[in-house]
C-alpha cells in the first residue's frame, strides 16, 4: 500500500515555501506527528541544518514536526523508523549521491512500498522514478548511477514548462530534451507543472492541483491529460 | 600552439545553421580544406548522417568539405589525421558517452593541444572545459565520466541566459545553478551568450562576438566582462 504525494514544485510562484500544497499535505500526512526530513538536494547551496529549519517551519502551521536526516547517525535505521518521509527539492545530482552514499536508495524503496507516507518535491519528485535522467538540473556532481527510487513504473520531468513562442534562445526547449531521451530510452516521461501533483494512493496515481500534465511517450506525439487522470496505466 | 573556436552556439536566432560565424570561421580555417565532423550529440534525436549534412551544407558556403568521424572505421586514427575538428551541439551527455566509447577523449585533446584547429559549438564547446558539469543539457545516458578535453582550465556554459526578471516559473536560473556547483567544485565557470565565442590562440583566450560574457568564481559575485577580453588569467 503505497502512500506517495508527488509534487512538481516546493513553492508556486506569489505564495511561501509549500504554502499552496499545505491543505493537501495536511490531509495526506492525518496522523503522522513527525516526519524524517531529507536535505540532501540543498537548494542554492543552503546548508542541511537551515533547509531542515525551512521545511520546519513550513510543517509548523499543521502540526507536525520535521527531523533532519543528517541529525541521526544512522540514516537508514532513520529511515526504516521514521512515520513520514519528506525528500526536498534543490540539484537532483547532489541528492541522488547522497542517497547512494548513505545507501538509502534500496531502503527508502522499501519502506515507502510498504506505506510509510512519502513527499517528495522537484528533485525529490524526480527521484520516484525510474530514473533522474529527466530532471532538469546541472550535473554538478558525478552520482554513481542515473537509477533512482522507482516507485513509479515511469520518470517524472519536474518543473515542467511550456515552450515560449516569443523566445529568441536557441537552446532545447524543454519538450525537445524530453524527445532527445526518447532516442536513447524507452521510458514514460511525465511532465509536470508547477502547481500540480500526484497522488499515489492504492494503486492510483492521480494527477492534482487543477493542471493538465504532459505525457511523453517513445516515437509519439507527447499529449495532455486533465486534472484527475489516473496515470497508472503506465 | 592551440587554435580553438569556442561557440556557445551554432545558431542564432533568425539566422541559418553556422550562418553567424561563417565570416569568422572562414578566417579560423583559413589553408583548410577538409574537416573532421563529430556529429555525436544528435541534436534532436538526428541520426549522424542528417547531421554530418547539415554541416557540410553550411561549411561548403566557405569552401570547405566535412566528413563525419563515423564514416571512419577507425575513429582515433581519423582524428590524428585531421586538418580541422568540428565537434556539434545537441545532448552533451550523449556527446561525451560517445567520446570515453570511442576512446578520442585524450587524442583529441593531443592533437589539438599541437595545433589541430578545433570549431566546438555548444556541446562541443562545453567539452572543451574540465569537465562537462556545466552543460544545461538532461542527463538521457550515463557517461563514464563528467570530465571532458581540459583544453581550457575553466568550464564553459554555453547558451548562457539571463534571468528573466518577468518570470514566474519557479525552477532556478542559470545563476542559481552554476553558484550550486560552486557549492562542490572550486573551477571558474565562464557564461557565453548566444553570438559569442572565445577564439584560444598563442596562450590568449579572447571573446568574439560583440558581447560581454558572464565570469562565475568560487565565493564571488558573478562579473561582466567585455568583449575582447582575454581569459587567460584563469
Amino acid at each position: 500500500m503505497k502512500n506517495i504525494f508527488i509534487a512538481s514544485t516546493s513553492t508556486v510562484h506569489g505564495k511561501g515555501y509549500l504554502e499552496y500544497a499545505l491543505p493537501a499535505l495536511k490531509d495526506f500526512f492525518k496522523g503522522v506527528t513527525e516526519i524524517l526530513f531529507v536535505p540532501y538536494a540543498r537548494p542554492g547551496g543552503i546548508s542541511h541544518d537551515v533547509y531542515t529549519k525551512k521545511a520546519s517551519e513550513a510543517f509548523s502551521l499543521i502540526g507536525i514536526k520535521i527531523k533532519g536526516i543528517h541529525e541521526f547517525e544512522n540514516p537508514s535505521d532513520a529511515v526504516k523508523k521514521a512515520t513520514g518521509i519528506f525528500i526536498g527539492g534543490g540539484n537532483t545530482f547532489l541528492l541522488v549521491s547522497q542517497l547512494y552514499k548513505n545507501e538509502l536508495i534500496d531502503v527508502i524503496k522499501e519502506v515507502v512500498s510498504q506505506g510509510t507516507p512519502y513527499l517528495g518535491t522537484s528533485a525529490g519528485s524526480v527521484v520516484t522514478g525510474l530514473s533522474m535522467q529527466n530532471t532538469n538540473d546541472m550535473p554538478i556532481i558525478y552520482p554513481p548511477s542515473f537509477s533512482t527510487l522507482g516507485l513509479l513504473s515511469f520518470n517524472v520531468n519536474a518543473h515542467y514548462l511550456d515552450p515560449d513562442p516569443s523566445s529568441k534562445h536557441m537552446g532545447e526547449t524543454r519538450a525537445t530534451r524530453i524527445n532527445e531521451f526518447h532516442f536513447v530510452e524507452n521510458i514514460p516521461v511525465l511532465g509536470l507543472r508547477e502547481g500540480s501533483w500526484l497522488l499515489v494512493q492504492n494503486d492510483k496515481i492521480i494527477l492534482k492541483g487543477g493542471l493538465s500534465a504532459r505525457l511523453f511517450l517513445q516515437g509519439k506525439e507527447a499529449q495532455e491529460f486533465p486534472d484527475a487522470t489516473d496515470f497508472s496505466f503506465l
